[in-house]
């Protein structure tokens, strides 16, 4: 149970920055279950997937330590968050990587461009149980209530049973109350796609310049057994996500058009 | 064959930027193979993983225009590289998006992080067949002859056979001439990981930063099956990627530790 494990170590990490409301819940639901240290941004990393920061130095700088909470700024993305902790700041392996709670849901293909996402899915590659939480709501004013509440019970689960080697979950909560929300429902991500429109401006100086502008596009919204369906439908969507990327099932058709292993091609 | 069909339209690009000889060098073989739209940046965006550019807008350039090809300068990463051809620049959708050559092996999971298969990713999302070639060898001075000879290869293959749909390849190339490559292997990623050590180091105003560094470490070197066995043994690893990162197999364990879609879980 929540509270009873003080020994528990925990990385807690989000793409929205230090300041964002979503990481301070999360960082008061992760103390009832042991002693967390905190790394994030000064700035949002939102949309930063997996990126890492290869051309210029790290810096950290450490905030707050309390018998419960350490809490460093970190210059970098949330995958270099990760790194850093797991290799600096950290005395030990944690034992858990929980990332957000985001600002915005991070459902079917979003897990690609998600930096809480890419957080979560450092702590896996690094053999540590890892969660992403998101809930489906922008505004930095949001309410993280009934979040709150399916962070523990997830966690709750993860105290009891270790995740598969490889595997980490990535939890999306619909906004809406608590008492409006229907559970969880374990998912596949959805097939769908982001479809941009570039908003065209011009600059002072007359240049043309381009801001990122898009919307989701679900492929398949009669599916009931995708994140984008629970959502929809009031529950909290919970996908296991592989760190290994293979189309298994294309392996035996690839190999017959490419005639695979037969020695020196050329 | 290659050089017959000048109506097929590919968008080009890759993680090293503009000058990258690899860039050049895919650049010279997609032209056997249709009207080319190539678009890179002026810095290099290795390990920028699918991040977008959402802070600030986004620059491009028309740099050069002939018959054959059409070059862009982009200030973004590859992903935003990708979105913004396909929404701006291209007249059609294109027949295929092809990254790379990139200078340095993109093999295991260093397909999470790379910037030059992020675009192949993008283009997969968008329902175009795609593929992200690597070499090897991380020199600027790298010889991609071999590597031409099996995007070559690869390229006759698509040319007759679509990918499944959210499935791009990625080719990799070990770094060898061409008489001693023993052929094409399709494969699974190789589980490993990347660890880190961060190089600590003081600026000239006393104050701690930080360098990322790192080494691969293969979790399952005799595993025959993977890109790292065939990298190593001598053959183009080709691992088909897909954009579905579900971890199917542990949904029905998840379902039963989560008691999911009960109705009511509070």
């Amino acid at each position: 149970m929540a509270g009873e494990n003080k020994e528990r170590l925990i990385l807690v990490t989000n793409d929205d920055g230090l300041y964002a409301a979503g990481l301070r819940s999360l960082l008061n639901v992760m103390e009832e279950f042991g002693r967390v240290l905190l790394i994030s941004s000064t700035e949002s990393m939102s949309g930063m997937s997996q990126a890492l920061t290869i051309k210029s130095p790290l810096r950290v700088k450490l905030l707050e330590q309390t018998d419960s909470r350490t809490v460093y700024a970190c210059s970098g993305t949330p995958a270099d968050g990760v790194k850093i902790a797991m290799n600096k700041l950290l005395e030990r392996e944690p034992d858990w990587v929980v990332s957000g709670i985001n600002h915005g849901a991070n459902s079917s293909v979003s897990v690609l461009y998600s930096g809480t996402m890419a957080a979560a899915i450092e702590g896996t590659l690094n053999g540590i149980d890892s969660v992403g939480f998101s809930l489906g709501n922008f505004s930095p004013a949001a309410d993280f209530t009934a979040s709150e509440h399916y962070v523990r019970m997830i966690m709750n689960m993860l105290a009891e049973n270790r995740l598969p080697r490889g595997v980490c979950l990535n939890v999306n909560i619909p906004p809406l109350p608590l008492e409006m929300i229907k559970g969880v429902k374990v998912c596949r991500q959805s097939d769908g796609n982001w479809r941009e429109e570039f908003d065209k401006r011009k600059d002072p100086m007359g240049r043309t310049y381009y801001w990122l502008t898009g919307s989701f596009f679900n492929h398949e919204p009669e599916a009931s057994d995708t994140d984008e369906w629970a959502l929809k439908n009031g529950f909290v969507s919970v996908v296991p996500v592989a760190v290994d990327m293979t189309a298994h099932t294309f392996i035996p058709t690839l190999k017959s058009k490419l005639k695979s292993e037969e020695v020196r091609q050329n």
